[in-house]
């Protein structure tokens, strides 16, 4: 059978978006991974009429409750005496936890009594399974009754994390027999439209294999999952609808289960011992930044110019301010000439000119905002897109630099490199 | 009459934790920012009966639903034809939305057909408010029936927020009748406990105004909020307990109401007509992608080197080789010769230098991962910090720029630049 669990995290920081619910989307992916589905997840503040009611609710809609949060020492930590009550089972002491606990102050604050409170962390739902809390005082606890799983796990996403992974996994494991497993497929330059519109037939053919579009900022990924009785199973049955997405899209898939297009291009230079230098106008460092947020980008990655100011492109790039002044620091010619600079001073193999007007200032009727040059010299020539990435400063920067890593991922793999995709 | 809202985020990518709810973050520190409770949080996948008994239970328990996603093109865009159907409400066709639509995509693709499942999008609730999307073309709405007010926000992070700030507060400014005055307290140099111990008693003897803490990566903000008939009467409420802060927490404050760090730092180096250089090694970039990220960077910000490999410090920036190679290239003098190449050669008024261990590689016992030193060159004399930003690459990075541009802000208003806080 397939189990549906409910994320039921507890907190009234949460509804005060004083924190981000982590905690949801940590476990959410280990259920999923488990073979579980989530159909809901639930928030509730420290209230215990509210919280009671978001129990019978997930109690009505779901095999497992999970819950986050409200297991600590203090008056508002009421998560064990709540969902107790929902269940009708009485809380117990538990001497071992008690000592613990002593045991844990002790180490930490020798000879000083332990407050009183902190003894609320050893009552726990009679006949329950303890779960050891790894990295923090305040233990979690699992117990089955009326038919359905509840896992209690602390708040604080460290330790939510711990115990997940440590004692839910294994205690989920022995309820499932199936295996989950997902690829995903990572797409620059095809809008989330077009993608969808390409494979609806498909998407909508599907069910096991499941195959779901996620967009992200400036590209899109499809996840593909398959639910079988082994790895190898549900690997067999995935393959042939990647072959199928593959031949659909074509090389606008930059890669398959890679984390992104930076740690894509950087791969491939690394691989193939290749250097890459960069100068940008109007992205100022951020492809440089998004480069060496891969460990060991230092090994393809010499060096980069955030050229803002036309005396920097000259003095830095050995652009010549006469270019700049004929043809506009936005253009093909000064972003070749940028390109070129880095890459000759700084030796490397490639070398990454942008040139662009971000906005919201510095535009004409010509070069509107959004305008820019992308251009990218190599030993076999210099590429350039002149691109229209319309007037949200931000997008227009990740863009910019979204492109002249699909330019150098194309070189380097042998595909038209100034083509926006098939 | 107190409202109470209820935000409900819908997409499957959230119950499969390929993304964090950051949505439900966002708005309900807005709606907490309007005065107005939230209960529960629900979130539930794109399918269209677990939706709808999510509606029907939030309308039982809440005055306001708040919906994000699933407003896109897509066949599994389900939001408005759920909700619609909930309250017994038609979808119409929007001419003028399906215009904007066309006008969208012309401008972008001019002469390719605009995918037809796009104009989905045109199709909203009879009678309802449109809320304009100024990231996106999926329009959001807003209506009022059966006693609920329904707002309905797009999924993407950007689109959402921008469209809460600009569309859904004015429309549930209106179902108040009180005036709430929030004023953030932006901190550097303090952590969250020591900020909050020092202002424990304060925070919990406070109701109207209240005071509360909000984490951000390396930094604090404190909120200060408060309830009246007229804003000035907020205002005067708020002005006795900010001057108790700021006597609490002295200059670790860097503003009251301010973008971020980098809008600190770029406007006081545009009020003082000052200029900035920048060198960065294991930041590659960053620092220059963050200060020219606030629109008008270009009138104080010249140009800036990644200068990740040495022989980029050597030829870009002149720091000696030999230097390099008797100290190391994380080292105080380097970090001091880095600053020095980037000032002078752009002929700036300040120059940054930074240099250290991101990690995980290339670090000794001397020096380990999250070593930074940073230094700032200017006409009085260079300051350099030497840092240990822990193991964390990202964070380590992060954090070295904060200071970067804590230590730009410290020195342009006359506080002692090396100290870190008072």
């Amino acid at each position: 059978m397939t189990y549906t669990a409910e994320i039921i995290a507890i907190g009234t920081e949460l509804l005060l978006g004083n924190v981000t619910n982590t905690n949801a989307r940590d476990l959410s992916e280990g259920l999923s991974g488990l073979g579980i589905n989530v159909y809901y997840q639930t928030v509730v503040g420290d209230n215990p009429a509210r919280l009671r009611q978001a129990v019978e609710i997930a109690k009505g809609r779901a095999d497992i409750l999970i819950t986050t949060g409200g297991l600590g020492p203090t008056y508002d930590d009421l998560t064990k005496e709540t969902l107790a009550a929902c269940f009708g089972i009485p809380l117990v002491y538990h001497e071992k936890i008690g000592d613990q606990i002593r045991a844990y102050f002790e180490e930490r604050l020798p000879g000083a009594p332990v407050p009183e409170n902190n003894f609320r962390q050893a009552h726990l739902p009679e006949g329950c399974t303890v779960l050891d809390n790894a990295c923090g005082t305040a233990p979690g606890c699992a117990f089955f009754n009326q038919g359905k799983h509840v896992i209690m796990l602390p708040g604080p996403p460290r330790e939510c994390r711990a115990m997940f992974q440590n004692c839910a996994v294994p205690y989920l494991k022995k309820l499932s027999d199936a295996e989950i497993v997902s690829q995903n497929i990572h797409i620059f330059g095809m809008g989330e439209s077009a993608v969808e519109e390409k494979l609806q037939n498909l998407m909508q053919s599907l069910q096991n294999p499941s195959l779901a579009p996620y967009a992200k900022t400036g590209e899109v990924m499809l996840r593909l999952t398959a639910k079988a009785q082994s790895e190898a199973e549900a690997r067999s049955m995935m393959a042939p609808v990647l072959e199928q997405v593959k031949t659909v899209l074509g090389d606008v898939i930059y890669g398959i289960d890679v984390g992104s297009l930076e740690e894509t291009a950087l791969r491939l230079l690394l691989d193939q011992c290749k250097t890459i230098a960069t100068a940008e106008s109007c992205t100022a460092g951020l492809l440089s930044c998004r480069l060496t947020s891969v460990p060991g980008a230092s090994a393809a990655f010499l060096g980069g110019v955030s050229a803002y100011a036309n005396e920097a492109k000259t003095e830095l790039l050995g652009v010549p301010a006469a270019l700049i002044a004929a043809d506009g620091a936005v253009s093909d010619s000064v972003a070749r000439a940028m390109a070129h600079g880095a890459r000759e001073r700084l030796k490397a193999d490639l070398g990454i000119g942008i040139t662009g007007i971000a906005g919201p200032d510095g535009w004409t009727e010509e070069k509107p905002v959004g305008t820019v040059f992308v251009a990218l010299e190599t030993a076999d020539g210099t590429y350039v897109r002149n691109l229209r990435l319309g007037a949200d400063r931000t997008r227009v920067r990740v863009m910019a630099v979204h492109h002249a890593l699909d330019m150098i991922r194309r070189y380097l793999t042998g595909l038209p490199v100034e083509e926006i995709g098939a």
